[in-house]
């Protein structure tokens, strides 16, 4: 696995840099994941036809509806569809028409050109949690997040090694009028972090002031020439794609940025409560936001999105990690790469209200079907609890060393003479062992995927220190990196015209606070 | 998912017995696992290939050691072995010819017919953890097990619905002397629980009491000619054969019961830091000793077997959850398959001292490669913590819970026309809801796996009633559970029989403790 820009504080000489050594922060950033395992695929070619015939006959027959939004009824209109009021039809085979313009693979460029992600393909990009209204630690509790909060979570993405991407809303800062908050936020991400990240997606307006805040950061002509945003266009399953949505997504398609296009699915509630019926909602829908993402620019890209839960019937509360959430991804995995669209799905998903076991059991469930089923962006990959209603700070840092285990596993099995060690078992042979033999010493280092944050320690050690749980040595951990914690370097034009620009945006509106 | 022997405790009549029902325990037992996924393949053709033949090499060129056991080693030289001292080595092909005649499956029987289990093939049998000799819990802290423990883990094992085995050493009772204690622990699998279970390897002679003790549950003649124990045969990896293991499997290959071949693997320790050196030893050694199985009697079921772990290699100590663990595992079960034989591996496994997130995570991502890599016997499903050391009971329901899970994504996906749902889409259409329509009310019920331990409630609920973790919840369903224990019914002579066996056998010899 390669692995770019690595960097190491130390200070001082002697054994003072000895010292700080020990305790320095590495700010590493592992490249994006290239699968080298195979995806795992649940779904037969009948039952892949089966949906994909079924998802024509939803949009020919039943339809999507375009809401309060009149230039989009035109648009379709005029693209071949049958429209009545705000109700859009599509002719069998129309939308498969128009997506062929969409690229099966893009690249999402950091303002750190080591930091750069490609997405599609057998990439998989890990970026944090998005849209939690609360944030959570074991010192403070559970509480509206702030814009303090947002930043810290920046610079824990910032400075977590397995994390590829800064990504959106990490929390919502709530202290921040509604109207502004996002200018806040993209500028935590383009100044405390050097990695891609998200636009905002709340209002067509807000997100024309994140293509502006892009032209200011990386120019003009390179923002209209590449791709430099993704963005979470939710669809209001079923089959509704609202004015606020899509008018953000025609500005980012508009100005080449990629749009995530989003059922948003708690199965049996927005959906059909089988996985078939599922994925064919599913496929109808993503159908028909692609499409419309080609009609507004051809070429811009889209990616396959689909966030899915089941639902517990008694209470109605979706639920996460369960196998029939793990069906729906691993399928809906299928059918992107059939229509060779990029695919997002999973994360770091649990109902738990703490990160307890419930919540990791949730979340290991949800990130190996994620790795597995061959996702290319993975939203929420860390930090998520609560069904989304919460970031959490300790969870974020646990998930986050979990992902190394995502890395680890899609390296794949290496076969060649020096991975198949004959000379190691020849000369250790029975009884004997290998710690101390040659291929071990010239292999141990690379050989095995190491947590930043678990105990491995014998039981007397782990009790003498207190018999910490990995709650408790998540926080400590979430302390020690922000307290090490260094602002990557941005060119101080680009810094003043963004404050200004910033600044000169906050002062044209009123605050708003819904 | 097909399910066996459901019984519903309920007394008296009227309101007593409504309410009685509400708090009852339904005691059922889910069918074993038939797959209905693919598994997943992390090794092409050409790396399976040349791991085979260097398992060849290894077997020819450098051999194994049967140690303190000259029978072993004329049986060898008779096969056709080159032996040398303790050394046996095979002439390349002649293991793989040797074992022809192991069964591809075999059905274990169980007392309650409803219960035996087909063990090879598609399916996946689970059993609970196997071995340690501490137990936790939330109230006792870390102790030293004793045969009170081993009981309530047994009734926590017939009580689990997602369990489809007892297991053999659910915990070492280290109250009973180690020459004695294979009897009570047979004695508490067979009149505690009516599931299969497993047979002592602690000693030839106690392999041979615990045919003995299956005589007389199911009758002499039906031992002869089925197969009712599966045992776990350890090899000293690396390719060391000890004279206790092999003895007892000779016992039990002579009597038609079903051995497990397990290479015993800290990888890094006791095999070749590299995922395709240890799945080179792997295969020699399962190789050799699933050959002497069958060399001992021809058509005895036989289990590849793999324990894999990886290693910190600052502490030495073994870690669980890990990618090359992942790696392993996927790649012996596909050299299992490509040998025909039923494959075991995977577990609840984890390194962490507490049922906290790592052992969460940990499990997790081990149960969910176990599934998929194909594995037909589960041991340790379920309540292993610490590195085994461990069984812990909050952890054996929060395990034997998530087994679930492992259910509901082996059923994989229908795509009947009822799957499908389109009468569904058609009805609820563009911003509908889901929750009323017919295709929910009529499917809801089966949609969704449910879990009988994790919490879904709103936080305003969840806090109001203490605001427990995982941990608590689970303390409570233990309690729960032993509460309302029944004990299955047994013949009253088999009883009498198998009480007055254990008597004459403990009075027979003077108490040893080691």
């Amino acid at each position: 696995m390669a692995e770019a820009n690595t960097r190491r504080r130390a200070r001082g000489g002697g054994g003072a840099a000895r010292r700080a050594e020990r305790t320095a922060v590495r700010i590493e950033t592992a490249k994006y994941i290239e699968r080298n395992i195979p995806n795992f695929e649940v779904l037969n070619d009948e039952a892949l036809e089966i949906i994909e015939t079924n998802a024509e006959t939803v949009l020919e027959e039943v339809g999507v509806n375009f809401v309060d939004n009149p230039a989009a009824l035109e648009r379709w209109r005029n693209a071949g569809a049958d429209v009545d009021g705000e109700r859009v039809r599509l002719p069998r085979g129309l939308a498969r028409e128009l997506i062929k313009t969409a690229p099966s693979q893009f690249t999402q460029h950091a303002r750190n050109p080591e930091k750069s992600v490609v997405i599609g393909g057998r990439s998989l990009v890990l970026a944090p949690v998005y849209g939690p209204p609360f944030v959570r630690d074991a010192k403070g509790g559970r509480r509206y997040a702030t814009m303090d909060d947002f930043n810290k979570f920046v610079k824990l993405a910032y400075m977590s090694k397995w994390l590829h991407h800064s990504g959106g809303t990490v929390c919502e800062p709530t202290d921040v009028p509604v109207n502004k908050r996002h200018l806040d936020m993209l500028m935590a991400h383009m100044t405390l972090s050097d990695k891609p990240f998200m636009g905002s997606v709340t209002d067509p307006s807000r997100a024309q002031d994140s293509v502006e805040m892009c032209e200011i950061l990386f120019g003009k002509e390179f923002v209209q020439e590449n791709t430099v945003m993704t963005s979470l266009t939710n669809i209001n399953s079923p089959m509704t794609f609202d004015d606020v949505m899509m008018g953000s997504l025609e500005v980012y398609a508009r100005n080449n940025q990629a749009c995530i296009i989003s059922p948003f699915i708690v199965g049996g509630a927005m959906a059909p409560v089988s996985v078939a019926g599922t994925l064919t909602q599913v496929l109808a829908e993503v159908l028909a936001g692609v499409a419309y993402s080609q009609i507004i620019r051809p070429g811009a890209p889209a990616i396959f999105g689909a966030f899915v839960s089941s639902i517990d019937m008694n209470s109605g509360a979706p639920t996460f990690g369960t196998p029939e959430a793990a069906h729906i991804t691993y399928g809906a995995g299928q059918l992107a790469r059939r229509l060779g669209l990029p695919y997002r799905s999973a994360g770091s998903f649990c109902g738990s209200k703490l990160p307890d076991a419930q919540a990791a059991y949730e979340t290991a469930n949800s990130l190996n079907m994620g790795l597995l089923s061959g996702v290319n962006f993975m939203l929420h990959a860390c930090g998520w609890l609560e069904g989304g209603l919460v970031a959490d700070f300790e969870k974020f840092v646990m998930d986050a060393d979990q992902l190394g285990v995502l890395h680890g596993l899609a390296k794949g099995v290496a076969y060649d003479e020096n991975a198949q060690a004959m000379d190691a078992i020849r000369e250790v042979g029975p009884g004997g062992h290998y710690l101390g033999c040659a291929h071990t010493q010239a292999n141990f280092k690379d050989a095995f995927w190491k947590t930043e944050l678990l105990d491995y320690k014998p039981f007397e050690t782990w009790e003498e220190e207190g018999a910490r749980d990995t709650r408790t040595l998540a926080s400590a951990r979430v302390e020690h990196l922000l307290a090490h914690y260094q602002q990557p370097h941005l060119d101080p034009d680009k810094l003043a015209a963004l404050t200004a620009y910033v600044e000169e945006k906050k002062a044209s509106m009123p605050d708003a606070f819904s």
